[in-house]
């Protein structure tokens, strides 16, 4: 693939978050708590031309490796996401995501009169099935747009 | 320049914004409307050596031309961008942004008391100064993450 094609280039070491769907890499940066201001290294292309899915987002963050917890998250809002550790320009690790069967204090159920929102310590617990994420407490599914729901 | 420190690739057709302070590209997004959600082509580098500014950003947004009211929103907080249109690859223009001397409407001013905040019809107002901005009905100064005002 050329240059122009490409858009983002290649990093030197990092973690690269390909396969995201078209448009939600700048919610992607928010699950990695990355805003710009903390001087990471990033770079982002959104909405480029992909065989598979119409159209992608690919997620580039430089001298960082993820955590599981984030990769969990991530796979709420981008389930086909690949995850490429990067060094020295090669990929040595080449993950795709893999939905958790469920996600602990991560979610907030919108809800109003669902125990995990009011003054209570209970933390939200949401199961993670193939059409969304349903509250454990008051059975709300979440179809559409998971990634406004994130604590 | 090789293609590993370009980060993020020539465009074809489109506005890049260079010489963004470090960190603010996602401003100038939220500047131009862009989550990603609209479908437009984007690419974004963040905090990328610059020779000249130590840290910079840079935004390609394809098969766009910016507003000259966009350009000067983004003089704000990016005084010293470069607003580059492209045409089959080249650059066809090439404009350092100039700060208005004033701007009306963009900038929320955070005095509670300020006759532009209150339920009155008057549209804010602020002078453009070397130090920051300030609003022309309470004197009040914005020195620092003028962005977070931007209505």
């Amino acid at each position: 693939m050329s240059d122009h094609q490409l858009r983002v280039s290649k990093i030197r070491s990092g973690t690269v978050i390909d396969h995201v769907p078209g448009g939600q890499a700048l919610r992607v940066l928010a699950i990695l708590g990355i805003d710009g201001t903390g001087g990471e290294t990033v770079s982002v292309a959104m909405n480029v031309p992909s065989d598979d899915m119409g159209a992608k987002d690919i997620v580039k963050v430089e001298d960082r490796e993820l955590s599981q917890a984030e990769v969990d998250v991530i796979s709420l809002i981008a389930p086909e996401a690949t995850i490429n550790i990067v060094r020295e320009f090669d990929v040595v690790e080449k993950n795709r995501v893999v939905r958790p069967e469920e996600v602990h204090g991560v979610l907030q159920c919108p809800n109003a009169n669902c125990i995990t929102t009011e003054a209570e310590p209970v933390e939200s617990e949401f199961t993670v099935l193939r059409e969304g994420v349903r509250c454990v407490y008051c059975d709300t599914l979440l179809r559409e747009d998971i990634a406004q729901y994130i604590q």
